[in-house]
């Protein structure tokens, strides 16, 4: 009886290689699982189908985790307004993790010997796979063979080829990975530290000029309406925002960055969603929360973003991280008011009933009515007594 | 013997009533004295020598404190790229603090019976000139008269007029705090939480189109020079930046957060060399800062921010956290390239001697030297044994 | 028609003269309410009952809320291992908070028009009631006779006995606050940094010598069962530990801290309960928690402590935090065995079926199973790329 | 011409095996290195010398670095009060990398071209070792027959005897690491999580009873004198300090918490200096620091500690992170009295010149004199006011 493997199939040149490899050279049955979880259209999902059989797969399948990631990662992503190092939504290597979680799955499920992924060895991908296997598939081998094999692209095409399959595997001068949270972009100005990506470099160009607002209304953190259209579907109220977004260009910069791996490096993005959506989230956190709950979600949410990132998805430490953040939008409730234009956009205003700038107490810098002139002179008397205690001892 | 009082006196109407106030109808020796921290212009210090004799102060005196300000604070806000909520650069609260220093020492020197400030019971700069005259000139009384009289603006216009002092007093629209390190803007749109601030809102408008590179260098985390022009005065060259930025309007955006009175409150502002600066010094740091000194100086750098916001400048664990601060800048070297257009601009890349991206141990994600597939693949499975010891035990 | 004011009662001096001046004297309609968060001996609870109507109140009554501070804090502070500055389980100030939560319930609930407190101007307390009482009843004035008469002991107690009202109110060497949660002692020594409390001043003296085991398992966090005796009530559980504790001293220590009005002061304590429970329950955390849990549990908790001794426990983010820590605590079960000897306690070792020391990866120093000498190497390799990187640059 | 090794050389039955077979069976030019921070005993360096020889070292040398220890890290950890997980003074493990450093530079200072260590694969003493080499010594090779040949005791032995040597190598029922800063204890017991040591495990035995009074001057947080008697040397002070406690057996506990090598693990240990000169340190702290001061050091002092722990006491950050420990200890001057007995000790209080408790304007809970009840009045109501304003909004 043949070894089943089980390979996580994008469809590019590496897994290619490799489910045919495995199939024809090593004799394994090859079954090709594409893991979705928003980036992938149904052309390409139709595509990987077709070509996952060409190259010699016993069975294809597409898993879609889409909602999943959402209900699970994304979701808290929001709720933390994760950007990691400030500006990167790790668009990219959260989803990897639910990708890898659910072919961990499926190979359990079908009783795989092994499990193949494309990842070299020089980045951080490798690591979200092989994790998520070693924890949730403990005794189900790893295969990489580009990073076995030490493989070049043009071994991998003309093996291809001389087995009768074609298709388009010209090297770009970028590589994009796109997902539903943001696309990556590697390679060409990226690897000189002095030089930023040229317009062309973007897969989405901006396409008005002028501005426009947008309205994104928020209940318990989680998006409701878009420009006052209901959304039952988060993952569709996310495709409107980026659609809207990407016209203008919106959500372009370069992450630097320490990979798990141990260097620094840099990547590209274009990434409209989750920077309006995570600035309008923001925005509106400052009225509705305290200072102190703003303070510490910041704290928790920045280690979720960089563990998220460093695949440590499965650190029981994330569960608690996610309770805390879940209970903390309780009141993030309400409208924020964006102003879009080319290349960036504006916080212009909310409008919620937990705005707790508008409050009968008094409006700041105008009016009191919550405390006297005698109030804040006991207040500051007060305040100051550490240090009016410190200063009778020490010089300034 | 009269009493002597000085009075922190910046020129607007609080201040003037103040001067003549306490002069005609208390007796006092009246020693008007502003404290500038850059936001004065040469004229508007000349204006108000003149009208502070005309209100009848015994003296007046212009104390210069930028470069205490700039050595004392502004230093370690750049250092720290210090943004309040993420978006303030703490413009006018950290320099209140240095004026109310230096008004302090003034009474002191002089022997004064008291100091009188004209700030309201309702806002913040009231706590930051009370606490440090509390602590510095303990034995001191501290005078508000528009504090403790609830003086409107009318009864204080007319109280001038009458006494043969004139000048325009118009209530605008919005009121300004013009400092170094940003001006900030009140009133108009920002008492409704849903409205932005118009452009005519600004003080300074969008001269230019089109985009434009800015280069600024850092030696130790301090600017060196910009686009290429050296400046030993570290003044100048914020006042260089602000130039260039404010002909785009970068810099512009609305501070929502929680006063030290205890109410939330909003405010705009036009801050563009802040913004422009910290930009470039935060994204050189990327490159040449290790993970784990940006995460711990962020740490440590909200907190000062928020403390030097709060009036607590002179809380001893601000000393500690700017010698952490301090050496943390040992390799922050190079140069920082900005794109700058209209209302925004894009960090570009860095030339840098310590740049940490740059590394012969390989690239990310294309080639490594540093370690091999199987040190790899050792990583990952002792990276993965907590979670494997963990899901051993617990289901997933 | 009378004014109606609620009275916190405690029985002792200041309480007791707040009842009877207010209703002999201001002609109000009393309401004497002890609220009881486990400190109250029934003896003293009925002897404050007999009091009050001695004292002139026109109904007294006892709102047990032991249970409500069990399930709103002290579960919290249990599971967040919550001691202040390393050594004050907050005895007091967490319990007075629920005393005020409960006065102004019922305070709202009777209507009255006031609310009258024993608390001097001098400490933290006269905070937790005032504060919770301008929260939850913004309406009810507050009446502060000690703090606002600046009242002596000599004239209340006289002022009593003139109005008939005779009770042992001798001033003792110490003042003692006594609760569930541990006993604070002020006075004496305390008030001389250099000196310790000596063996009289403790209510709990040392009755045993030798040594003796303590077996405390806990179920997700909560004590289950002490000594194998299962408790369904937790508070009994509790006080069947400060039994046990009590009799060898354990738990004594002196906090020295920050109080909410500025300046710093001693507390004694003594506080077997907490110390054992806290002790064994942190032991018990670190076989079952991952290092992470431990370090954000930890970071989190000992801001929930600092609140509630300072009298924040109405801030919004303690019910994130709260969040946090109770779903940190589902895998905190198993038994810690502690050693009790005269004044202090070991602890000795764990039982527990979510122990992650016990695994079959390897045993620490002894024999590796989940991974090889050459994984090891290869993760040195790699977690020594930064470093790597770094050093290549820069000088060590 | 040979090849050269360093053997990191302790006298124990690894690195005396490795230095025979090295010399015998690999033909290098042998040198053993014993590098002292402080636990080796004059006996047991001139032991090493001679046996070195005998196995065939061509070279000894003795490298005493106690004082760079004391001075890059032991100071530190007493301004930052380390106790991991709040018990363990990571005696060991903070030596062990000094003593990697010694090694290395040594190695590059004869121009070895090898290093070896007697370190398993099991444990945490390899990643020390093998990263402090890569970082600083990159070119130099790695050896480490124990790890790399799964060597067993019986093996080692008898191959020394075989060649000539002996000495008494008998397997002890449990481990010892004897250093400055403790003496960690592994193997028996240890290895069941349900039990602890038995009081024979112990080095040092419990000599006195009774009770008997500790006094430790600090200078800008550095031991200064010991009961009355001034130290200059820092080291000689920790032994006095020790030879004290140990008479007591204080300083035993269990450490139980993460290796760096990714599972859990426990370590006995008894450390009497570091328990008393921490708690000592700590309660003068608490009278002398603010607040905040404290808070802050706490936190980064937790990650120094951490870092420490784990091998990364040459990332960058750990130079930050001792310049706020350094400032922060500027006031940290007195005397900490504390009282020793059996097993336990008792912070009594403090005699300080910098005591912030003692000041003039009012003593906790008993006169103020630094505000009035009405100033209270007036900073409750000013501070509860994001209270008012968030109920006023929100269910209670």
């Amino acid at each position: 009886m043949k070894k089943k493997v089980v390979v996580a199939f994008s469809g590019g040149l590496d897994t290619s290689f490799t489910v045919m490899y495995l199939a024809k050279e090593k004799g394994y049955e090859v079954y090709a699982a594409c893991a979705n979880t928003g980036g992938f259209s149904e052309e390409q999902l139709k595509q990987n189908e077709e070509n996952a059989y060409k190259l010699g797969a016993t069975k294809y399948v597409t898993i879609d985790v889409t909602k999943e990631y959402y209900e699970k990662s994304l979701k808290y992503m929001i709720f933390g307004n994760v950007l990691r190092n400030g500006t990167y939504p790790i668009s990219v290597s959260s989803e990897r993790i639910f990708q890898a979680l659910a072919i961990a799955r499926y190979a359990n499920e079908i009783g795989a010997d092994a499990i193949a992924h494309g990842s070299t060895g020089a980045g951080n991908d490798q690591i979200r796979f092989d994790m998520t296997f070693l924890v949730l598939a403990p005794n189900v081998e790893i295969i990489t063979l580009t990073r076995d094999m030490a493989l070049t692209r043009d071994y991998e095409i003309n093996y291809l080829k001389e087995h009768g399959f074609e298709a388009d595997f010209t090297k770009l001068k970028y590589s994009y990975n796109v997902g539903l949270w943001g696309t990556s972009i590697c390679g060409g100005e990226i690897l000189d530290s002095t030089q930023g990506l040229p317009e062309s470099a973007y897969l989405k160009q901006v396409e008005k000029t002028g501005s426009e607002e947008l309205r994104i209304e928020f209940k318990n953190g989680e998006i409701y309406a878009v420009n006052g259209e209901v959304f039952e579907d988060k993952i569709a109220a996310i495709q409107k925002v980026e659609e809207i977004g990407a016209a203008y260009g919106i959500g372009r910069d370069m992450h630097v960055g320490d990979t798990i791996i141990g260097i620094k490096g840099r990547v590209g993005f274009e990434a409209a969603a989750p920077m309006l959506i995570i600035g309008a989230h923001r925005f509106l956190e400052k009225y509705t929360l305290s200072k102190w709950q703003q303070y510490w979600k910041d704290q928790v949410a920045n280690w979720y973003g960089m563990f998220l990132h460093e695949s440590q998805y499965l650190e029981p430490v994330m569960r608690d991280i996610e309770a805390m953040l879940q209970e903390s939008q309780r009141n993030v409730n309400g409208t924020a008011i964006l102003e879009l234009r080319p290349l960036s956009f504006s916080t212009v205003g909310v409008d919620s009933k937990d705005d707790l700038v508008k409050t009968k107490f008094g409006e700041y810098g105008e009016m009191q009515k919550g405390w006297t002139a005698e109030d804040a002179k006991g207040f500051i008397k007060v305040t100051s007594t550490p240090l009016r205690v410190y200063y009778n001892n020490h010089k300034i």
